[in-house]
């Protein structure tokens, strides 16, 4: 036993190395999105490919497989709940992962991809599809490489999406997506014959971007994001970074005319802050101090954007303060305009500021698009069309330019395919574990209303972050809730939310 | 022969790659300066010394030392100037001293430094040295060691001085610091005795930040930084780092009241900049593509600086655009007591703030307790003291506190020792290239007052930024100017400055 557990100790000496390795990619990564210099590219993906493939090495190397081994066969990992078989059960997977994909494709495509997002920036800027589209053409070559590299998959598109969400198929989101469509058209038809139409212009008046900002790092702050262990930045396309302990950064992107745009993504990054905040630090670098999947990931930052940040009694709370800070915009609106402008349901153009409920159909969208570039020869020249054809059809609208299509969103210019599904994903755990936290943890709303956040954080962290790769998604939905995943507490949620503010 | 040449190939490409890992350092070393948040120092550290480390040990590997050997026996480097042999013979000293230094003691090093930084700008906040204190004394222990290991120089300060300076000495300097004394101080006297105060009050109004960093940008750009390839951000200490081709980085620290402090340290650190960006890129990452000493380089940042930037013929073309962009300061002030102002000669706390004739005596009192630190058994904790003492004696006055005395500066804490002195050859290197430019480029002042700079920056790109390492310093000051170093072309600057500002 003692060698066993020794061996064990070294395995995860250098998996912590090559997880520390790892975040200094991310510091690279993160300033890639928000300082570096344009004429920085080049440089900044010959780093990236670097660092890519020397972790890629690393973590390949066959010793790893061979200590992999030799505690597979051994009782340290016996009770499969415990941190080593956890960390061995994960690990093992990462490894199979890695070493079947080739150290030259791992960094092209970290060469590709910088190089890519730099200029999707630029076409995004310009809607000059056309300038991004031979990128995108390269990036879907090597994700074909991949594919046929990994072959873990029912479909090629299986292969893509598993490692995001490891274990999801295109069968079983299918599924859970159709069961989701019905009842959500049906209830966005119902919010349309109602007739009513909250007074958005309210949420477009004139919000100076420096109390935009202060106002939101006051809430990020009070919802539980640390600050000192954290900061707020400008991007593009807002992400949130875990770089390592003690070390989280949110970003956003700010528009004078238009107070949601960043107060939410502030509210929903800090979600995910919120997550990485929560992890436990002494386990970093190991799959027990790391997030589940993108799915979970996703729930935490759609619960702490949607549902308390969009709720009445999030706003009973934080009214008085927004009037305050932005008296120009709000000091003649009253708290239930504002709350029901924040909720507005209606078919727009881009996914991120998409309301809660039109939310899925822009995924549902891109899931569609998704599948046809990778198993369907839908080439990248076709997307504008498809994409404007395909959302006309889910919304009932047709993008303009490029810039409101199928150029909006950061994820493909970086090799990010698959990863899409896993925010409607996000909403659907989101939706399950908070209708459990409102059993555990007492009257969420009165708390909200009183700007306590406290005790549904100290809940989530018990429950969640702090159990890092403990339970699969599957299995974490199961022994928090007690109930497999299903779409009924999500329409459960909408349908008690908008009921009542659409008089339906 | 070919085979040599395909050694020195694979020499180089490995030389590239360790470059590369050492421009992720950079990039990870400006974060922690500029946006880092005060909870990621721990981490920062680990990933630091992981880097440090894995640098260390590529740097090091036996190789290296093999291929170094059979090209420095081969006719590929017959040529003492040609670029295989300017690169050998940097690559054989850095290869030399990187052997002798343990890889335990590069990472602890690297370690004890971020926490330190952390630690001293806390400390300097608070003026609070008993803060920092026990952090300097671990740093002093370390370098001590780091002497032992290397042990280069006659004394173990040389030791030290020579990973800065290359072949300089404490003897050396002792006799050219104490020529350009006498004579320094003869001229800090006369300009006291002259009765003349230029009305410094007028920088010490109120300047808008904003206003101070567009300034600032519009100058700095003009005198040929070039943005898209860099940027300007704040920090508590001003640097500039050059992460790579296409990335060159200034900072600056911004006070409402204090006009010179932001605009003068945003003129240096572009000075650094324009050095960087001025690199061959074909030879990045060898020495024949980097700067040659820290002396060099800062003869750059007090050029653009001082001889540039706090010239009369400057100010000519840039008054009429400082006083329109602050006209509340500005309004009832003339061009020659701005100009008179910002050359004002007196004693002061902070050396980054001092002038032209004062500074060189900050650095002399820093030369001397580092040769006590390193050599003479001077402890931490007896260094506010003897800082105060030794102040007083060169300067008349006394800081009133340590963070206006020694607690002022980051170098120590980051284990910059034997770093100081190359600021005060910085002015000595300035002065003299800047007289061999004003014979060989034509009338600098009458382009400088046209705002037309290309002129002085191409001469200096052609005779020193895009010859790499081709020579040594010294050998350097001789090929561009036909002389070897002296202090006279510095005096001969400051006489003609202040002789006629304060009317001697």
């Amino acid at each position: 036993m003692a060698d066993v557990e020794s061996i064990y100790q070294r395995l995860i000496a250098e998996i912590k190395q090559i997880a520390l390795l790892g975040s200094c990619a991310s510091v690279l990564g993160w300033d890639k999105q928000t300082y570096m210099p344009k004429g920085g590219a080049g440089h900044r993906a010959e780093q990236l490919a670097l660092l890519v493939g020397m972790i890629h090495e690393r973590a390949t190397a066959p010793q790893i497989g061979d200590y992999l081994t030799e505690i597979e066969n051994s009782d340290l990992v016996s009770d499969p709940y415990s941190e080593a078989a956890v960390n061995v059960r994960e690990l093992r997977r990462d490894y199979d992962r890695a070493i079947k994909l080739p150290r030259s494709l791992v960094e092209e495509l970290a060469r590709v991809a910088t190089i890519a997002q730099q200029v999707w920036r630029e076409a995004r800027e310009k809607s000059d599809y056309a300038l991004f589209q031979p990128h995108l053409t390269k990036i879907l070559d090597l994700k074909h490489q991949e594919v046929c590299a990994l072959n873990t998959g029912e479909t090629p598109y299986d292969t893509l999406l598993d490692d995001y969400e490891p274990g999801e198929t295109t069968e079983n989101l299918t599924r859970v997506f159709s069961g989701l469509r019905d009842e959500l058209v049906e209830l966005v038809g119902a919010i349309a014959e109602s007739g009513k139409k909250p007074d958005e212009n309210i949420l477009t008046r004139t919000y100076p971007i420096n109390q935009q900002e202060e106002f939101g790092k006051t809430a990020a702050a009070q919802i539980g994001f640390n600050f000192d262990n954290g900061r707020l930045d400008i991007t593009t396309h807002p992400f949130c970074s875990g770089i390592g302990p003690g070390d989280t950064r949110l970003t956003t992107r700010y528009n004078t005319h238009h107070f949601s745009e960043s107060f939410f993504s502030i509210m929903h990054e800090a979600g995910h802050g919120i997550y990485d905040q929560g992890l436990n630090d002494e386990y970093y670098g190991t799959p027990m101090g790391s997030s589940i999947s993108l799915g979970i990931h996703e729930s935490q930052s759609r619960m702490w954007e949607n549902f308390v940040g969009r709720s009445e009694a999030f706003w009973t709370h934080f009214f008085p303060k927004v009037q305050a800070a932005f008296p120009d915009a709000l000091s003649d609106v009253s708290e239930r305009d504002f709350y029901a402008a924040i909720n507005t349901v209606a078919p727009s153009f881009i996914r991120v500021e998409a309301d809660e409920a039109t939310y899925n159909l822009h995924i549902m969208l891109r899931f569609e698009l998704e599948q046809a570039l990778i198993d369907g020869g839908l080439k990248a020249e076709d997307i504008p069309g498809v994409w404007n054809e395909t959302f006309e059809k889910y919304l009932g609208i047709t993008p303009p330019d490029d810039t409101q299509g199928c150029l909006q969103d950061i994820h493909w210019s970086g090799g990010g395919i698959g990863y899409f599904p896993t925010y409607a994903l996000g909403n659907l755990y989101a939706a399950q574990f908070f209708e459990q936290a409102r059993q555990d943890v007492g009257d969420l709303d009165a708390q909200f209303a009183e700007g306590v956040f406290e005790p549904l954080k100290n809940w989530l962290t018990e429950k969640i972050y702090s159990q890092g790769q403990r339970y699969r998604a599957n299995e974490l939905i199961e022994v928090v809730t007690g109930k497999p995943l299903s779409h009924e507490p999500l329409m459960r949620h909408l349908r008690a939310k908008y009921e009542p503010l659409y008089g339906i």
